[in-house]
């Protein structure tokens, strides 16, 4: 086929047949997919979790990853932060024309990798193409399915519980950060499917709490947001924050705060107080969780102050903290 | 909130919250969303199908329809198109950077009518903003529940069956590209969710072999398409194809051909020859159906011929027919 995407290829005739057959079909092959039905029929024997996402990210490769690993990865983590096991995606491209198809071809064999990598199945999928710079955009949306351990919910924290961050954080901003501002550094992405952390828990009997992925508005956005959702008020300590000295010394030059900075491969995860330590124990044996760590606590809020968080400085001071304002970073994922 | 959309909108912070509260939550208000999780969890306790779509089409507001309405039809279609019920839709928005913000509203607006028309429910959402000249893509995916009748799929087609549609071709495609030349005429877009045709046909005795809305590439694609999966020949007669005196003379004056003329609101049924009255009759009784017609049928294919699509002139000649070609009308759906 062409070297670069053309309208034709968003026509839904032989072009359009011709850009599957060439790029998506050998990556994304399996029995369900190859169907190619208006729908694609699969097996659900119980209760279900949906989610969608669109990636926009920019550059659509960077440092650690690209658009492809990314849109299967926060998907994957989004199902996984309810507790539900991924299973199914779906995917939807909307190329811009110009768009050279030996990128197309690697963002999504970077996609069909992650999919395995996750084990999730591509069930169907869907191609546009618009005027545009030669960028893309992909939409991904997902099924998993509920275990035995239930459900997990946003408003799950209770007074006294821990509150565990699975690895370093800001590398994924500070590296789409670094590229765009041409800032040399050896800073990679964490994009990462999180299954290994979040199934080997649901499969303990640690008694999980609250699971959720931080991503864009970072770590004290999700969890002011987790505080609101519980009514509790959460209290962290920035002297346990896990930071890379790459991304700390990068926050610094930058005037950055990493609690506000995006991920792509980081849970936080909220369990009972009893539990903590076995929880740390397979969060850092699970696969991406090596540097997890225990970060802070829940607490019963003070009358009209629910929802509060706060993180102790390392003199002890206590700062109270909010979602983030304004843009962060643009087109971060 | 402010008039237009700006990249702060996507931050995924503060302003992506009151977009959510401003725009969405009132419009798309159901118990599932309303939690704002991770992912949405459903019932599912049957085999399920799943579909995805992305929505670029230009104007994204156009006589009898907009892209909101668009997005919820397209994706509805395509479970109806496997015989399965539609229950949940994700969606997910690409925002560019200036879009005003009444016009989200009302596109939002009329996304949440349709869903309450095709009875689903809109359980997960994304947004994000990306650079831009004020327009937006949607993107949707769906899960449905087959019913008892069980799966219907594309190679069901057998020798002797008949091909029906479900109304009147090129409406959506002529209004689109009316619009873009400014052509003055009543052309409105069949923009339509195909649920009551389908149900009433899969509620009924009628042995059902094939569903398949018609949209890019019109009914030729969609036949050929078919006719390739089922290893049979489909020949089809031009007198019978029910197009509206608008389009018809639409088509004259640009010299274009109905069968390759995109649609949103048509559906392709192929049942079993002695079933052909009986399905006829449904489908005219159906909302959406009442321009529906027998336009052809199946016959075993000669040697080296499977899959030919044939139609039949007035005066008895006979034309092979292809899937479209180049790229018809971009940016169509």
């Amino acid at each position: 086929m062409e070297k670069v995407i053309t309208m034709a290829h968003g026509s839904g005739g032989r072009a359009t047949g011709e850009l599957i057959s060439a790029i998506f079909a050998e990556e994304f092959n399996n029995d369900v997919l190859n169907k190619m039905e208006d729908a694609a029929a699969v097996d659900g024997s119980r209760r279900i979790a949906m989610t969608t996402d669109s990636f926009v990210v920019t550059p659509v490769e960077y440092p650690g990853g690209d658009i492809g690993r990314l849109c299967v990865c926060g998907t994957v983590n989004d199902l996984l932060s309810r507790g539900a096991i991924p299973q199914y995606l779906t995917c939807g491209f909307i190329l811009e024309e110009g768009l050279e198809v030996v990128k197309l071809k690697r963002i999504v064999h970077s996609m069909a990798e992650t999919a395995r990598e996750a084990n999730v199945t591509i069930v169907a999928g869907d191609t546009k193409v618009v005027e545009g710079k030669g960028g893309l955009y992909i939409n991904t949306a997902g099924v998993g399915f509920f275990t035995d351990a239930g459900e997990v919910s946003a408003e799950g924290a209770k007074p006294g519980d821990s509150i565990l961050v699975s690895g370093t954080l800001g590398e994924h901003h500070a590296t789409i950060l670094g590229h765009r501002m041409n800032i040399e550094n050896d800073i990679k992405s964490d994009n990462a499917p999180l299954n290994d952390i979040v199934e080997s828990l649901l499969k303990s009997d640690v008694e999980v709490h609250v699971l959720r992925d931080v991503t864009r508005g970072g770590l004290a956005t999700v969890l002011k947001e987790l505080a609101k959702a519980s009514g509790n008020t959460f209290v962290v300590e920035d002297e346990k924050i896990p930071v890379s000295p790459q991304v700390r010394d990068f926050c610094g030059l930058l005037g950055l705060d990493p609690y506000y900075m995006g991920n792509e491969g980081k849970i936080v995860c909220i369990v009972k107080k009893e539990d903590e330590a076995k929880a740390l124990e397979i969060m850092k044996n699970a696969k991406y969780g090596e540097d997890a760590s225990v970060i802070g606590h829940v607490e019963a809020s003070k009358p009209n102050e629910e929802g509060s968080l706060y993180s102790m400085t390392s003199i002890g001071g206590m700062r109270n903290m909010d979602i983030l304002q304004g843009e962060g970073l643009p087109r971060i994922c």
